[in-house]
């Protein structure tokens, strides 16, 4: 007997054809927004009742801004939407042949299937690192993560020696893409404004951050500058920058670096890496690389009437011999191709997809960032305000601008809010042992 | 061994007395900023790093504020303050002999020791109740019961019989002070102006609400006249009222009142009363009536060195035979006055505490509430603008006004915020089985 008995997935049946929908991201929200009272039924599912602005999520781990500032409930998205539907609803397979998606809930039959259910961490299959190390690709990791980096240092302040002191204030961020500089610098950031004076108890000499890179440089996919600059202000915040490193092994409490050095630490962040979200039930021709492989205008190969986008999405080709990078610009892009094409009369008048590259950007710290733009690139402050522009203009597209706005700016400006809450504390379990999941 | 070796609780020596508090609440609060500076080493101690704002936590609890609107950070309160220590602990004794306190993390001792760590959820020795009822005294147990409400209504659109939607949708609120009053409220506003959008494929007519109250009325602490008010506009709301009626039983699925009625529920909320948070190690003569003896200089009866403020401390008296109400204004009062008899030189010139009863309020539904103030009564919308504004001031206090309070009430009036989020689902764990916190 399941756990669901008790629930089924049932849309009301319409007379236009029923375009499903599997993940509320970037490339999922794009695709109903331009498909808004268009010629389909559109039913769109995810696992949770909300958006995450996964650009940010690092702000939430680090204790700068609370999860309601980056995510976007769904249900109030499209509350205008006709003939729109929305479900809670993990999907477990996909049936190519009856036209029909599987999930813990029920299953339904579509017309056309679009997934868009973006990536998930990729650990390489070790499944150390899947234990002991903290991803941040959800609003519930970055809070475990917050939780437990807040008692890290609360935990400091009653520690008996210095080596135990030492392990909870050493940090190990292994990854040196966005994600991980990001998080560096967001860190580095705390150490050097904040905890100090929370903390005043605490001499924060003693808290040291590393961040590791498999390969020769950090930002692989920016420009040499942009990477020579944001290592050069990690290096600011007195973070151990090694390239060419990877983690050797992790016990929970000590790190071993390939270069044979020895970290005594109780957090690591695992941002090494993603890989495609594979959905159970496509054949073999369909998936490649750790994508689903799609052709130029997002049509999954070796299947019928299903579509990729976003992450999840592997075109392949010449210019992007692994795939499209793995970011917003992209899933949006590709999603608003595909619902141009959508609702062409013909098949004939279809457009392939072409990525504009229209820049990256990563922030290190709370006033500089790394900015590439086609024609150029720039650091510093100004990066950093292009940046927060940016993200900012992205973000309000959903929400009051002014009450948002105001909140983040200031909040982000000075650290004073209430983000620093530990919700569930080491101390409510009497049974509490070191290294239990809170 | 135990999970806390590796921990200590150790504060630097002073020329100073030490006062030790334990509890950041209200009174807490109040006591550290009226000692700003003054002749003693004060050390806080709280099991949590934050002070909640409890009269709004049933906002967070049925998704109208997120926690960090309604909490604050211990350490970032008292930041200027000298010989001033914040010590994240849960006490789990006192000494009176050897004057110290124990704790989880190690023990303490102290010149003064004020014992502030308020009241908990009352279940009146009913294990059943315990286990299968909403409780709403703190941030996390507001976070569950949202989640826990929201998923409702995922379900409820996935739900396979009308049998399952009204176990879904009846909510049972027990208990008719003003936290049950206001949480009956707050659910009627989401029945009738939320949910209906964000939800159109649930008629919202099967959504039933009931609120019962053992005793005669409501509000049993305020007027007659607000009580009647009260009910009113619970009524506007189609609640059902029942006074005079308690929950016979609970299985998790059906309650049973004492009036014979079975109501198919699938949510209870247990509001009906507090007690006293006790601490080990007093003697009996110090303890009664759930609450620790003082007397009307807040001095703990039956040891030295020892008092009590706010909802564990029971002044009792003519004037009030059980004590003083349960309420914010009694433990500021109390803290301040506690604070200036500490300031003065002789024990001769210490002042009893008097309490000034400036007035209650309970608000129900977004634009109503009923005050009684020491002269007069009223109620309506006016009644409800009062009451926002008091709370406001109460809680800027702590915060930067213009953010927060644009921010709260721009959200409290429009609802537009993503604080519908369900941070942990019912789908991440595939064992998952009806009943199971989440």
């Amino acid at each position: 007997m399941s756990p669901f008995d008790h629930l089924h997935l049932e849309i009301p049946t319409s007379d236009k054809p029923r375009l499903v929908i599997i993940g509320g991201g970037f490339a999922g929200i794009q695709l109903v927004k331009s498909l808004k009272n268009s010629n389909y039924q559109i039913v769109l599912l995810d696992r949770h009742n909300y958006h995450t602005f996964q650009p940010l999520l690092y702000q939430v781990a680090t204790a700068g801004l609370e999860p309601d500032s980056i995510a976007g409930a769904l249900r109030q998205l499209f509350e205008k939407h006709k003939d729109f539907y929305f479900r809670m609803a993990r999907v477990t397979g996909i049936d190519p042949e009856k036209k029909c998606i599987k999930t813990l809930v029920g299953e339904l039959s579509y017309d056309l299937l679009v997934i868009a259910n973006g990536s998930k961490t990729n650990y390489f299959g070790d499944q150390q690192m899947y234990d002991r190390t903290f991803p941040m690709k959800q609003v519930p990791q970055a809070l475990n993560l917050r939780s437990h980096l807040l008692q890290n240092f609360e935990q400091t302040v009653l520690a008996k020696d210095d080596e135990e002191k030492d392990r909870l204030t050493n940090f190990v961020i292994v990854g040196g893409g966005p994600t991980g500089v990001e998080v560096a610098g967001a860190l580095g950031e705390l150490k050097k404004h904040v905890l100090p004076k929370d903390y005043p108890d605490i001499n924060f000499d003693i808290m040291k951050l590393h961040l590791v890179d498999a390969g020769p440089r950090l930002l692989a996919g920016m420009s040499e500058k942009s990477s020579q600059k944001a290592e050069k202000y990690l290096k600011e915040f007195d973070i151990d920058v090694r390239v060419k490193t990877m983690l050797k092994s992790y016990d929970g409490r000590d790190v071993v670096l390939s270069d044979g050095t020895q970290i005594p630490a109780k957090t690591v962040i695992w941002a090494a890496g993603v890989t495609g979200n594979i959905v159970d039930g496509l054949p073999k021709e369909s998936l490649k690389g750790g994508r689903i492989a799609v052709d130029s205008f997002n049509k999954v190969e070796g299947v019928k009437d299903i579509y990729a986008l976003g992450d999840i999405a592997g075109m392949y080709s010449e210019a992007f011999p692994k795939g499209h990078p793995m970011v917003a610009p992209v899933a949006i892009q590709q999603a608003t191709n595909l619902a141009k094409n959508l609702k062409r009369k013909s098949q004939a008048d279809w457009k392939p997809f072409q990525y504009k590259d229209k820049g990256s950007m990563a922030t290190v710290g709370r006033n500089k960032a790394v900015v590439d733009l086609p024609k150029f690139h720039f650091g510093g402050l100004f990066a950093w305000m292009v940046w927060m522009f940016v993200h900012l203009m992205s973000i309000v597209g959903f929400r009051n601008r002014l009450v948002i706005l105001t909140n983040w700016i200031w909040n982000y400006m000075t650290y004073d809010r209430g983000t620093r809450l530990i919700i569930r504390t080491f101390l409510r379990n009497k049974n509490y042992k070191p290294g239990d999941t809170l």
